[in-house]
């Protein structure tokens, strides 16, 4: 009965999060349902280490930890999760804490609080992020769930966390499923942020002929910039690496990236609760265009390519490509936020949007300099309403704009999809315009359907049919809404 | 016992096909919960008609219906549906028909097929579409569901139904809840051909100044090509509409468009299964944005508008337009039915790819001669991979592909959104693209992440994992999917 905290889940995500929770001083019990990956790890990984203690069951796992226990969960996201919290469950006493690691869907972090709660039970579902080195050294973590619980797991997950300027990257979220959902759009803007260079790769190999060495030195360049960020960083690196035969390792991977979890989630959530995240659906539809290799080979053959006049001054064009990735990420983090501020309101949630950026700020995969900006940007005005509206960044879009525009013509001409760039952009122009066609979209929507319309020079609520050729009924289509 | 159809909700929809149903010879019975509905239809709409058939009662509306009995119902998709069907259940026999022509969602019409096939009654999902006047006077109809019940349906359905070139727009989908995944399916690709339209109505109204009469002179010369359609059509209709003061009505709809049902469906429909439907997802995101109108209109005074150089040559640019209109079509009809394939898989359906290119012929709102073309290639090759492969659509994208880039680049340059248009030529340029940059987004997961990937110079199938910095670990990372 003396291990500060237990874990269960023994992949290298456990393992990595284990030798920081030692790292930090507190002794840990670790379990792993093949025992065999328990035994290499307490004589491997964690060789030479006392206080990380290798159990063979779940019940020496919860006879081992300090009242009230503390076990976390890093299990594959589903329902190895409820499994696992059922296998523990006749161990436990009223106020133990059960922390979910893993990538879990919000809504079901949301359920398993509320049943937990009703035994008694504390659960924490919290978002982790940073892949294997940020467990390892300091992740970025984002709990939510049964706020009795925080007390109790603060000290613990605020000194394993990543640290921004020395503040721990590890805050209380909200209630339910809140950490996770606040994890989900972490992922989401991940998979933007990534498809956004590999748009400007894209860009640069095709369009400008550049080698991978050189364009190493260029992220490496923009990594001292506004773009400062642990993607662009490892970008750098990545298209510095080179194979055994001396050529760039990253033309020989294969161009198919999967999706199947928690980008496509931020998609759905956008849709659901409908806000306009298109860069991030831009972003995840990619890797779905991007998985059938086969049919675009044969669909290159088809097609042609339009010619590729060389840009007239380089320097100038990469210096427009580096307002261009700014501005579209700024577009993908103000609809990330949009998406938080509506999850809140529908949820009942309340969210403190610096402190969600501060724990994006470090640790995480989307770490940036730019996140420190969006913290400030909420510490100076809490209830702002969108991130394009503070002076910080709408003056970054207006110095932007000009060579933003540059830059999608250009591809738009070559041939080079940009879909996540050109998709912000259309946001951008969409969101300062103050008249949309979409009044002609309810003037079709009220010819076919009787839908009715509002008008702009008569109060909002106030309801009109047009009969547009003399021939309609006057029934109300209260049943079939398109 | 006389009658050979009964149908349950007369909401204008529901009025409208009892009408329908009538004028070719059927004798309906129908009932509304609220009993003056009936009354007043009995003795308005379908006064004269003593082969409609007021009920007060759902005992009363079985009672009167030929065997096996042969049941519509028209009310608000959700509970209201299993609720009717609880409500009718007691009256039922072994081998009666319940046809749901609302737009319930596809996975409520599948689970409602397995449990009413438990009970023995027939369960049908039908997707309507025409709206009321569709209703009135031939409808595209979708029925899918228990397929022992087409044969006793078949009949009256393709009587009332849309004629296209002589043939019913109405053939059986298949099992389950496929009718109303075709007609989620149909209501998305709406929503993307509604978005599509407002695109070319906001550039020629904002960036060529072109008046809405004259635009409406523009619609109608496009509805004598190959955009000939339904929603062209109504589009020169609405365009030329002038309200009482004699200025076009369009311009005084708020410009504020609704998303709730299907458009929203389809979109998460797509990225549950995987296929990068941009164009839709941009289209119900682009209602999303219309809809919080008081910050655009905030934004248009913080942000400024590109100025609008004047297009060099007004009427090429018109003919322009109408390419890249008919361009971005096409990618979104190839989009729906790549969606439609995979739903096919995934759900084990079979499914008629040109049957229902014809469904969509006539009746309903996306009707064209376009979905002519696309039955026609369906036709000549039923397994045809993609809409994009065919001969006689590659042409089309080949003749119009520079008239589509002028477009979006003039777009792009005047800050004028065109989100589908942009986003159709970004997946259009994916698409026929060998080599896109998700190479670098798998070194990136590899590096962050070991998540591994596959090589050009190896075998699908085979896994690599990079240590890039030289400090990473061996340990595999199955437990965290980003």
């Amino acid at each position: 009965m003396n291990a500060d905290i237990g874990l269960v889940g023994l992949a290298v995500m456990g393992q990595n999060l284990v030798l920081n929770m030692n790292d930090h001083g507190y002794t840990v019990a670790v379990y792993n349902r093949t025992e065999q990956v328990t035994r290499d790890f307490i004589s491997a990984g964690a060789a030479g280490r006392e206080t990380i203690l290798g159990m063979s069951t779940l019940e020496e796992l919860a006879a081992s930890l300090k009242r009230p226990r503390k076990i976390m969960i890093m299990v594959k996201a589903g329902p190895v999760v409820d499994a696992v919290i059922e296998s523990l469950l006749p161990y436990l006493e009223k106020g133990d804490i059960i922390i979910d690691g893993g990538n879990s869907h919000y809504p079901d972090s949301t359920r398993r609080m509320n049943s937990l709660k009703e035994k008694g039970i504390l659960f924490v579902g919290s978002g982790v992020s940073g892949g294997e080195e940020g467990a390892r050294r300091g992740p970025s973590l984002m709990p939510g769930g049964n706020p009795e619980a925080w007390p109790h797991i603060k000290e613990i997950l605020q000194a394993i966390s990543a640290k921004a300027d020395g503040d721990p990257c590890c805050d209380w979220v909200g209630e339910e499923g809140a950490g996770h959902y606040v994890k989900m759009v972490h992922n989401g803007i991940e998979y933007g942020d990534m498809q956004l260079i590999g748009e400007a790769y894209h860009l640069m190999s095709e369009g400008m002929g550049i080698t991978a060495e050189e364009m190493s030195g260029i992220f490496k360049s923009w990594n001292k910039g506004p773009l400062d960020s642990y993607l662009i960083e490892i970008t750098g690196d990545i298209l510095a690496y080179r194979d055994t035969d001396g050529t760039p390792l990253v033309e020989k991977i294969k161009d198919s990236a999967g999706q199947k979890g928690t980008g496509k989630w931020t998609g759905i959530a956008a849709l659901d609760t409908g806000i306009p995240l298109t860069l991030i659906g831009e972003a995840v539809f990619a890797r779905c265009l991007s998985s059938i290799k086969d049919e675009r080979v044969k669909a290159s053959s088809l097609y042609h390519s339009p010619d590729k006049s060389p840009v007239s001054d380089r320097i100038s064009f990469l210096k427009d490509l580096e307002q261009a990735l700014l501005a579209s990420k700024l577009i993908s983090y103000a609809q990330g936020f949009m998406l938080l501020k509506q999850a809140a309101a529908d949820f009942g949630w309340k969210l403190n949007y610096g402190a969600i950026a501060l724990m994006w700020r470090g640790g995480c995969i989307i770490r940036s300099t730019f996140l420190g900006d969006i913290k400030k940007a909420f510490d100076d005005n809490p209830d702002l309403e969108n991130l394009l509206q503070a002076d910080y960044f709408k003056n970054i879009m207006e110095q932007g704009q000009a060579s933003w525009r540059r830059v999608v013509m250009k591809a738009v001409e070559w041939g080079i999809p940009l879909p996540a760039m050109s998709s912000a952009l259309a946001f951008f122009d969409g969101y300062r315009t103050a008249r949309l066609p979409a009044s002609l979209i309810q003037a079709q929507r009220d010819y076919f359907g009787a839908h009715s319309y509002e008008r702009l020079d008569r109060p909002a609520g106030e309801f009109f049919h047009t009969d547009w050729t003399g021939q309609g009924g006057g029934v109300a289509a209260s049943t079939y809404n398109v």
